[in-house]
């Protein structure tokens, strides 16, 4: 069987409901989705769009197997020869997209399909399930990236995260926003990303004196050991840990690279083991922490100059704990040639295929977007760029370094206050006269037909 | 390949660098390690115990394969011969735990595995990642039950779950907790719930009139279409829907089963709804509310009587997103025959083999739970059940239904004020005197050891 995340059916059953209702229909004709953000949190003043080498990956390969098949046909909810028309469904279409590691904001198309009806609906489900968690991870990650000013940072989130599939992409997507590496192992094979790792307070428990514990992982590691120190008493360790440093540099020339401590006042606390490792002639040997930590934590130590040189974040980051989704949506903009748009209350996005332009000023900072009509020409550069056409990839997914490098960029770009991690007067992105237009003209032609449907059903009824 | 689910390497770097270190020693004794909630967010007055199956899963297959040894090779941080010895790595030992759809809280150990160190130690990060997501999205999504009074809840949460694993498992988690289906297509063949799902507001928007859009997807669904309504003016298309009805039912034997409204004020426009269809003789059709819905809206909307048959909940439902973790561990409390515990600030955690205890009072009210020894016959039953002896699964999985009965059993058994939403006096977990006194002499001797430690050195330095 295949792997459940690569399955059709991992998809809201209402994407088959439509699906029959269409092929019953024979309703077929281009249809053109996109994809934004509606709102950004009180906690965010940017996004780092992230997520789109997996969904090209589910668009070429995307098809229903005879699993799949089987189900809808004993699930008695479908139209035989609707499962049967399945057999062959694959994504034909054309993908625009923000390219990973770019800086966005609300409005803004983050990814557009232009495919046949069928297609451009199916997908929907999954297509919002992979770009969504991956940007709202990077979102949160590049926070503490800013906060640590260049200090080391390690995804520790693979026990907490929501399931396995997060804890992967979100080593990922916190390696783009500038992470150095994860403790997720699997995510090394998976996505070539650096893996680091230690020790539990369990190795240190399981054996009787703590010297003994850190003498044994040296051992093992002999150049790289990050010993933690906070299981008993964490100066305590720290001492332990200066007079075993001295002995093994003497002799057997094994060098302990660092101590974690994951527990107390993380500030005070690495103060005092700087002391004593200085004082015991350890200024060789790193500090890191770990415990609860997320942005805000990390600029607090900073602030406060705590002598430390790396932070293991995990949960609050990988579950992006104080806002833990993003209000996204994507929406059908036009069908069979013609711009439209819902009208919810509060929800009635921007119709019609769109493009976004940003300007940058002389010292390379963002000015501001503006969304605008594809064919329309405004100046600033073009955001969405083409990924694929036809259904094949059209523009590769760039390596993963590429992409870090880039989101780098991106983040040095944004206006300072945008930088901080308290709310910031938002970044400018308007909207162009000529989708403003477009709009207008869009809700009165539906209130056209809602008037015109009302009298078709009065004749009826004469 | 493997799923990548199911990959040994789903674990922290570190749980690979201890084994490596324990390889090295021999060090190979019998571990205990216990699973245990350290506090209840604010926002949670008990916790509904949930993923043991995934657990069970994980355990039961748990080897690695070539890939797996490949890439330890190829990464260069391993010993050849430790590589080697895990190509006959397996679980073996025994697994004890509170069965799913268990009321827990605090301090309770919801899992107890004793093995050899290697084994009981490696599966932490997956364990605690497969418990705890489930548990957090079972809790969080029994308070929707509690709030709904016995209407339909449905899982929406697909799209904004953190990834396709989450989706699939808080649609299970949701089902144990109460909810009646899930939209995660998927959910039905792996876990068998019955899912449901209706049509989105592209399916209004690509057909030029609403009418035609409802009579279409009516006509594909002739026994049980639900018509999404709020497009463009919800009451406008709640009359659409009674003149089709009608004619519908007259002409074609074909009944709508319900509208859904998806934005606005709910609560005012279901009654305004429900008059609109009452008053065009369409009394048998249902209203279902969607939209950023979590436990505190249902029961806003129930308690002023609004006229809702159904709720679709799902982002903050399986995003739990006013507490998406929990302070959980997985702690090592015993090895070779000797209880353990660490003693970092604020996270000492009770050393030991250890057995909840929970008291009933004659009406069937749940009274107050002990953790104590697991070998003290205290009054009460006790929680903690065989799960798997020797590798192998000793009681197997009850049946899902089976579970989402015990757990509506569970929840109806709390004291009245935790089935509140906002914070009640806590449930009483006591601690038995013998497990205090294990304690204390566990802390005892650690100091003892301590000063043994310091006193090796200060040998050697003489």
């Amino acid at each position: 069987m295949r792997n459940y995340t690569e399955r059709a059916l991992l998809t809201d059953l209402y994407e088959i409901t439509m699906l029959q209702a269409y092929f019953l229909q024979r309703m077929d004709k281009t249809a053109v989705f996109e994809l934004f953000v509606r709102h950004l949190p009180d906690q965010r003043n940017f996004l780092v769009c992230t997520g789109l080498a997996q969904v090209v990956d589910y668009l070429t390969g995307l098809y229903f197997d005879d699993d799949d098949l089987e189900w809808l046909r004993k699930s008695g909810k479908f139209d035989a020869r609707f499962i049967e028309s399945l057999r062959d469904f694959r994504f034909t279409g054309d993908m625009d997209a923000i390219p990973e590691g770019t800086v966005v904001f609300t409005d803004e198309p983050l990814l557009r399909i232009i495919a046949p009806l069928r297609e451009a609906q199916f997908i929907e489900s999954r297509v919002i399930n992979l770009l969504h968690y991956q940007t709202v991870v990077a979102s949160k990650a590049a926070r503490s990236v800013i906060a640590a000013q260049g200090r080391t940072l390690v995804d520790f989130g693979l026990r907490r995260a929501h399931g396995a599939e997060a804890a992967l992409l979100s080593a990922r997507a916190s390696y783009i926003a500038g992470f150095d590496s994860t403790a997720t192992t699997l995510a090394a094979p998976l996505f070539d990303i650096p893996v680091s790792g230690t020790m539990a307070h369990s190795f240190v428990q399981v054996h009787d004196y703590e010297t003994d514990a850190f003498s044994a992982f040296a051992h093992a590691f002999p150049d790289n050991a990050t010993l933690l120190i906070d299981t008993y008493d964490t100066e305590a360790a720290a001492e332990r840990v200066v007079r075993l440093a001295q002995w093994l540099r003497e002799e057997e020339e094994i060098r302990i690279k660092a101590v974690r401590i994951d527990s107390g006042d993380l500030g005070a606390m690495a103060l005092r083991v700087r002391e004593i490792l200085d004082g015991g002639g350890c200024p060789d040997i790193g500090i890191f922490v770990s415990g609860n930590l997320d942005e805000y934590a990390v600029q607090a130590l900073v602030d406060q100059g705590a002598p430390i040189d790396g932070f293991g974040i995990g949960t609050r980051m990988n579950t992006s704990s104080d806002a833990p989704y993003l209000d996204c949506a994507y929406k059908l903009v036009q069908y069979a040639g013609r711009p439209r748009r819902k009208r919810s209350k509060g929800k009635a996005p921007w119709p019609g295929c769109k493009q976004v332009f940003r300007r940058i000023d002389a010292n390379g900072i963002m000015e501001g977007d503006t969304v605008a009509l594809q064919q329309e020409l405004l100046p600033g550069t073009p955001l969405l760029r083409p990924v694929m056409r036809g259904g094949t990839v059209a523009t590769p997914t760039p390596p993963l370094a590429e992409i870090r490098d880039y989101a780098r960029a991106q983040i040095a770009a944004l206006p300072e206050r945008l930088r901080a991690l308290t709310a910031a007067l938002p970044y400018p992105v308007s909207v162009s006269d000529n989708l403003c237009e477009l709009a207008r003209q869009v809700d009165e032609r539906q209130s056209e037909h809602a008037q015109e449907d009302r009298a078709r059903w009065e004749q009826d009824a004469e």
